[in-house]
């Protein structure tokens, strides 16, 4: 049986979103990973266009999409509205619900714009929560997140706290969301990665880990009593790691995913190591979602020059998670 | 005139200090970086034998210690007390008294164990804190630090706050302080590193550099006033950035150095990028110090197997300060 495609979504089509997915399939046409894009036509026929590349053409269902693929972008189109947010969250709505009646393998979403979503009174964080939502009352084997998963340069991230000012996610760290965190990522090392015996690092939050109490107490307090607790579930774990000396080369060769406290000890990182092929996967979801980790780049839209390495880097991602996902059951 | 010898403390003799500046002398004995261990002879002795190379060689000045380089580790000899913190405490006295009377021209401090240090009661955060200390009421040039340099990767980042639990740093961040952390860093650029007009980047604290207030608000209440302050001081500096973004290739091209917020912030990308080749600097002092970015490694020392590179790039890079601030007398 061939694999059904994956579904590529709109994003905020006055970004990069676009052009980066025509550049995305000009270099994937030939296979094996296979995309269609959802959402209204417009952006992706004029992009197509101004890039002098053939026309996306309209299809219906996932078998056309994979006939079409290998000589136009396949476009499943839906009904433009006149909000650009209203569209973008449509088009996720509509990968979402393919992806869950197994019609696509997996989606990966363009970049949108968190401010413009918000002036329209989005109330989720971004992509990662929203899709989490849509997807919670879906029965799904292993534990549930959404973890956000940072890929890139050999190092794999995942955050126990997301899109959350710096004050407020040292606050809310808990060894209750350290272990969760930590038992979706072992769980989808294993399932989404083909890691039969994962390899875990934890970063801990203060500069040198907090060298025994002297400069900071949550090691102590929240990061020793989540490690004991993963312990006695089996789940090896190294750490808590000084975070400044665990990402170099030879250190980052011994785990298979870091768990990181805080958005940016997790991306800083990954996006210093590789800026243009990261790309962002959310773990302990009923459904494949990957993401490229760059935003809609507005200051460079239409002009022929974005790069399109972290998409695609993102749509091998999807299509190698719904690989070994698939050889699993 | 010949320059004046660096001073190397001694650190801490039961990590890999010794062996490191044994190494280190092996690889610039043939100029034009040299250097003068302080501290009592036994240690850089007894690793002299262990490692095969010359015995180390009894000095009383620089002017010895210049002639003996090129065959033996010059040592300016010190008494010996029963106390390892006390030893490494007299080392770096003795060098930065030598350095005050230009005996030296600058001084590089091997590790020492913080820990250790604070169990014999010693009372400053590290050495940076120390040695501004000790130079505290001397006059100088420029404003003073002291401030955090790290150097490595092709990157500089100089921290607002240093050794201090994170949720204490970002208490403590002021618009203050990032003024004369730049200040500090501005002028070092000039008169230790030689850029007629330096570039500066500022980073934001939270994800995506607060994204407008809508991932906190220190960007808008501590970091603007900063910049305003800044910029009518004629001092230009981009920012605030989104601190996942600013430390990848393309963009640490476009800054001299970065001001980083934290202690992690500004050595994870330092440190994911060189591990082995991180220089620390202490900008804003009335004498040229550097040390090796890594610690007193206790796992490895006495194994013959530790890396120099830190030390040898802290040593070379103290010496192009030395040159650079006395070209501009």
């Amino acid at each position: 049986m061939t694999h059904p495609p994956l579904a590529l979504t709109l994003g905020d089509p006055a970004g990069i979103g676009p052009e980066i997915s025509l550049k995305a399939w000009r270099s994937l046409r030939h296979g094996p990973v296979c995309f269609v894009a959802m959402g209204h036509a417009r952006p992706w026929l004029e992009t197509a266009q101004s890039l002098g590349l053939p026309c996306p053409e309209f299809v219906t269902d996932a078998q056309e999409a994979l006939r079409v693929f290998p000589h136009a972008l396949p476009v499943f189109d839906l009904p433009e509205t006149s909000s650009t947010p209203a569209n973008a969250v449509a088009s996720v709505e509509a990968a979402v619900k393919s992806a869950l009646k197994d019609e696509v393998s997996g989606i990966v979403t363009n970049p949108i714009s968190k401010v413009r979503l918000y002036q329209e009174g989005f109330s989720f964080p971004g992509h990662t929560e929203f899709i989490a939502h849509l997807t919670s009352d879906i029965q799904m084997e292993g534990p549930r997140g959404p973890v956000m998963m940072l890929s890139g340069g050999g190092l794999r991230t995942a955050l126990v706290t997301t899109h959350t000012p710096l004050k407020s996610a040292i606050k809310a760290l808990s060894s209750g969301s350290v272990v969760q965190t930590t038992r979706v990522t072992a769980y989808a090392l294993r399932r989404d990665f083909g890691f039969n015996a994962p390899r875990l690092a934890l970063a801990g939050l203060n500069p040198h880990a907090g060298e025994n109490g002297a400069l900071g107490h949550e090691e102590i307090d929240i990061l020793a009593p989540a490690l004991r607790t993963l312990a006695a579930e089996g789940l090896e774990i190294l750490g808590p790691l000084s975070p400044d000396t665990m990402f170099h080369k030879e250190a980052r060769a011994q785990y298979d995913a870091a768990i990181c406290l805080y958005h940016d000890q997790g991306l800083i990182p990954v996006k210093t190591l590789d800026f243009h092929g990261g790309v962002n996967i959310t773990l302990g979801l009923p459904i494949v979602r990957t993401s490229p980790d760059h935003g809609v780049a507005f200051d460079i839209a239409g002009q022929g020059v974005a790069r399109a390495d972290s998409l695609i880097a993102a749509l091998r991602l999807a299509h190698d998670i719904a690989t070994h996902r698939r050889e699993r059951r």
